[in-house]
């Protein structure tokens, strides 16, 4: 939202945040970066999430954002997002213009910035959620808006409504953040997803993370070096069934082809190397997950879907209370 | 839905058909192909089907499925049908989740199975309109999906909610479907319309069906083998005026320039050869109607449309109520 | 709607239009075309407009359209115009249905014609609105239709809500419309924008209207002509500032690249002759308003945006409560 100071990521603006609770109102802004949120935050969050979970079919819950309208600006398609968000808000009784692929936009074809077509919008709608191919296009939407901006991924940038929903999932699923060991598996040098997971588990307390990739699609030493400096313990591994065997979540994730170019025989070589199949379930813990964050091509055999540990399809259903706690925080408040 | 026998593709799992009523429950899980569908279950159908005709503006009818959420699947554009299903929904106060073109769904595109693809968007919504091209992609779906699908046209394959308003549209003009007369006219081989449509009349009694068509798109063998089989009589006529004045309905179809590839020629010939026009219509009975499953090019001249024995657009209208009764069944019960 | 004298363009069909008031009803039938509205519709439709602007989330008013159901029918997209029906119809508790390109419509594709289509689409909303490429696509439409029918563009030939939004945006900001002064700046041989309003400013008295345009983009005889006739003052100028002091309003436009083909030299002349910066914001008097239609490149200087006298945003919102008034007018009357 406009007319506010330049950090206006920091989604908490007040003194002491240990003494937030539900009930009492701060201010959410815009969701832009997984960065803006800290513990506290994220567990008021959760909070809410939680709820949005016990919402029934035409309950009074079920009407909160009645009379509200939400425009979905995506300037890159991304189905499967849009229709998170757009049930995310109906399932509370709001509205929805949607703009599928508004990089075709007749406006934006003809050269409007970015700043003037949200100026449009925002007398359209209360409330952007956009997606868009450059990283930073959220950053900028929001200091000219003066209605709440969702960011739904930014080029190579940020999605952090994903990094939110995973967290969530861990929680919901193990019962806890503080003192979990998660194996991050498959790209890891391209997927902004594990990047951003990375970032929030530095925020909880003796986490431990696996890392375990092809030699191509490491992790980067920044996240690397940001873990080292949060005292958070990590290590790489070439050894799945080992770290699956440690593991209170296992993180896979796909080998995006599109990052090879040519070199298909490397992505062969990568794709492989690392799948999560009934072997890997064996030496899991009876208590662990295995997490994705969808698509899977063949990373997950089809098979372990049946397990009660395959978490991925209850963890996208997670998406939609996220998302469903974001728009109601931004909408009304808490 | 899942969990349920293989041939879940029966509506109707009661003992004693003939007793059935509207009122008494029975299951409607899917709606996957006109083979599904038992005479008293289509007269059930129809039954509700009249009903929605009658439902008024901000009536409580029109809130019958209020809090319900529909997404349309369409893995290709098909506005007309899309439209249908969404009005429909929209006029029981039911919301609805839209994508126009899902095989460019940015997940699909990279590799996705449709049974991911289904478990994610049955996690956002209450019933699933799917439009594919590939032939068994609705039951593919149906078998995975724990919630309601209905399909809306899978390739060559069905195309259910087209033969049921078809059959309704003459139960509703007529008055009757035992004991009537159809011509099937025009492109009988690639129809998958007129397939479906011959499938259903076999239902019942006395029905006696012409097929008048080129030669190069004849009616094929195994739906006449079908009929005889079912005791249903047929003839081929080239002479469109005598089948006019024998029939109760000339159901025209459009000749698919698609199918003949190279060969305008013969396309220019069969195009040509039955124009329904203001001299077929005075061959034709009093009582008799024109229909046709629309888009419809000069198949049918253009000042037929003024004739009340015209019924192609109250047909496409009727495909309206009849996605109204199925969305009602599937989502409320009877 | 059908069944109506040719003339059917005529809203307002009472003997005397001085009598009009708000309150006592008169027919509004379609919205095709600028020259259909009259002094005393325009100022009708202009205070229901304003009626709009007040209407507040979840009051009764935002439930004025419940149960009816738009279709916007778009042959070519306008993602700004799209979103901007879309708005007001819901923001009247109305629903929609959408076509994003239905030039791509599968039966569009096939050779329906464009009143076959209508009627379909008719059989599944309340209200169409429309864009096509061809000039006079929307009178077909209405003439076919048995709902109204709004033109949200109809190629070369007219865009009747921008029109009404921009005259409505010159009283609310001026506070008048007798003896106001208009420069129209830019593009004045393409935009069918400024021919329109330059059309609904001749209704009015004592108008004086400035062309400040490259050569190459005068505007044409046809406007000047009809002008003179109607008793309305006008000058051609090439002195930005000098009409800049004079006007109550500056109504910049886009030169549009597209109508030069491969002068792009006389684009470049073309585009930088005539910008509005803070240089021309001085010359301007106090209470005088910059409009634009939007999108704009740089023919009005970013930093002109935050002084009060850029109108062009508000001018934007205006054309939310315009279709609003429109929408309502259309489907329930005064």
């Amino acid at each position: 939202m406009s007319q506010r100071n330049p950090i206006h990521c920091q989604a908490l603006k007040i003194e002491h945040p240990s003494s937030l609770s539900v009930g009492q109102k701060f201010q959410l802004d815009d969701v832009i970066e997984a960065q803006q949120f800290d513990r506290d935050t994220l567990s008021a969050i959760f909070q809410v999430t939680r709820e949005m979970e016990n919402i029934e079919k035409n309950s009074p819950g079920s009407q909160l954002l009645k009379g509200y309208l939400m425009a979905t600006l995506f300037y890159e398609p991304s189905t499967r997002t849009r229709l998170s968000f757009e049930s995310a808000m109906k399932r509370l009784g709001g509205e929805v213009l949607t703009t599928e692929n508004a990089r075709e936009f007749s406006s934006a074809a003809k050269g409007e910035t970015l700043e003037d077509t949200i100026r449009t919008v925002e007398g359209y709608s209360d409330i952007i959620v956009m997606r868009h191919f450059e990283s930073g296009a959220a950053r900028r939407a929001a200091a000219t808006a003066g209605i709440p901006i969702i960011n739904a991924g930014d080029g190579p940038g940020q999605h952090p409504t994903q990094a939110l929903l995973d967290v969530y999932t861990i929680e919901r699923e193990i019962g806890k953040l503080d003192g979990i060991k998660v194996g991050l598996v498959g790209d890891l040098a391209n997927g902004r997803t594990v990047r951003s997971l990375a970032y929030l588990l530095a925020k909880y307390n003796d986490v431990k993370i696996y890392f375990v990739s092809p030699d191509v699609v490491k992790m980067k030493d920044d996240i690397k070096s940001y873990l080292t400096s949060m005292g958070v313990e990590w290590e790489e591994s070439a050894d799945l069934m080992e770290v699956a065997s440690e593991c209170d979540v296992l993180y896979q994730t796909r080998i995006q082809k599109e990052r090879f170019g040519e070199r298909i025989d490397q992505y062969e070589e990568a794709r492989g190397k690392f799948i999560i199949n009934k072997d890997v379930l064996k030496a899991m813990k009876k208590h662990a997950v295995v997490m994705h964050p969808l698509p899977r091509l063949d990373e997950i055999a089809v098979d372990v879907d049946s397990d009660p540990r395959a978490a991925y399809f209850r963890q996208a259903k997670n998406g939609l209370y996220i998302r469903m706690a974001l728009l109601k925080l931004l909408l009304v408040g808490w």
